[in-house]
């Protein structure tokens, strides 16, 4: 297969050396920045940068951009993709991606197949991706019709550069589940690393701290874009979790050692079955 | 030096086993559990069962109970201790250890050095204890008088056994910045996993999740007590953190991208300072 992948940031870097590494397709690279293409041709991430002619010739096409470039790229190219191409993407929303698509694109000519690789880092750029980034991890894959060839071969090819499993769902499960697993921590390491006292934690802490703190090393411009463009499901994570810091904190005042046991009882349940 | 350890449990367990390991002291051990003092004895964590007389005879006694018990076992003891011992535990509070010694423990006859060391496991008991509990961690000691013999004591054998630092301060300062540090990252994991979507996490979720959960694997005696003995700042610390999670909120309802741009980069800049 001729790949093309479009973006070659933290993730699209990672899967260009992942495609180097595990599969023997022809990878060819985009990014608007000049200095980033040559790094990647140079480290031998990408066999080579990507024209006008790998757009038209690509069998597979991965999107890594955020969300409004991506469905700008790929609108504005929806009539050079060549018959029979899959185009997927690595945003971190679902439901925008396909909104923010010309609908054209679904009328069977090409494929898109919305995808969203279950891995990363605090920090971003193609320095720091990595051919064995998706060692282990999910790939959730929203296809219309998950049965499909392309979604298929989407698959397949995930497994076979490091993915431990594919999760197929609707858009609307997905973005609805990320809100949880993974926009709410990284909103919950921001609200707790501004608490005034952050800056003397030094002496006073362990892992928990560490843990919890990780993620607000955040990319600010992507996360936003994230954020808004899934703002209903995650203002009711985060109504969840105060009403549930609030229960603790009732108990607190309270002085009901009973109810704050119960509730710990039923985390640590819930825990042991996550 | 003679050393008894009172509560061989996860954190007495492991000073026990420290003190083996990296000193040449001779350590004996009390614990409530028969089963668990043959343990520690056959493991060759302590040379030797404590009785009255180890009690009568340590240098260095290390009460390793939750707050009312190691209370509770230090009053019962106060005039059995020998002149010139020092005394110590390994309580996540300690306005309260102070307030409920018996005050004759502070005529000089012995010497109380509150302390708590910042490690710990999700498990607790004898059986997950161990020798290097403490490297690279620090002790937080609240000595009244930081600079007295007693408090250089404590302080010098825990650089013996892996800690790698101690902290110096009042009880009052301990128990703030704890509440911050350690108690609501924990009320933080309970508060999250609560969620109603916890349960079908599994292929929608990755490092994040995990970091926020990990110590939601809580044990609810210990902490219902530690969280009553500090619910003053641990109630403040939960509104803190609502606050701050209602600002994302906020950002999010009224659609503001710049807003949410701000929060986070301002988390990011807090992050690289801790």
């Amino acid at each position: 297969m001729n790949i093309l992948i479009v973006g070659l940031g933290l993730i699209g870097g990672s899967y260009a050396k992942a495609f180097k590494k595990y599969t023997d397709h022809v990878i060819a690279g985009i990014d608007r920045d000049e200095k980033t293409l040559k790094n990647a041709l140079i480290s031998g991430a990408i066999h080579k940068i990507g024209d006008q002619n790998d757009i038209k010739n690509a069998d597979l096409i991965v999107v890594s951009l955020y969300p409004q470039a991506a469905a700008d790229f790929i609108n504005a190219n929806k009539d050079n993709f060549k018959s029979g191409a899959i185009i997927t993407d690595s945003c971190g929303v679902k439901r925008a991606i396909y909104d923010k698509l010309d609908k054209s694109l679904f009328d069977g000519r090409v494929s898109f197949i919305g995808a969203h690789p279950m891995a990363g880092k605090e920090q971003s750029g193609f320095d720091y991706s990595d051919a064995d980034m998706f060692n282990g991890a999910s790939l959730i894959v929203t296809a219309e019709n998950p049965q499909s060839e392309a979604a298929i071969t989407v698959r397949n090819i995930a497994l076979k550069i490091g993915f431990k499993r594919c999760t197929l769902c609707t858009p609307e499960t997905h973005d609805k589940m990320i809100a949880f697993t993974s926009q709410l921590p990284h909103i919950l390491a921001c609200s707790y690393i501004l608490d005034p006292l952050a800056l003397n934690h030094d002496g006073y802490s362990a892992g928990s701290f560490q843990d919890v703190t990780r993620v607000a090393f955040i990319n600010d411009v992507m996360w936003s874009e994230l954020f808004l463009d899934n703002a209903d499901n995650l203002s009711n994570e985060i109504d969840e979790l105060i009403n549930n810091l609030s229960a603790f904190k009732t108990a607190l005042g309270e002085r009901d050692r009973d109810k704050l046991r119960q509730l710990m009882i039923k985390s640590r349940e819930l825990k042991e079955k996550t």
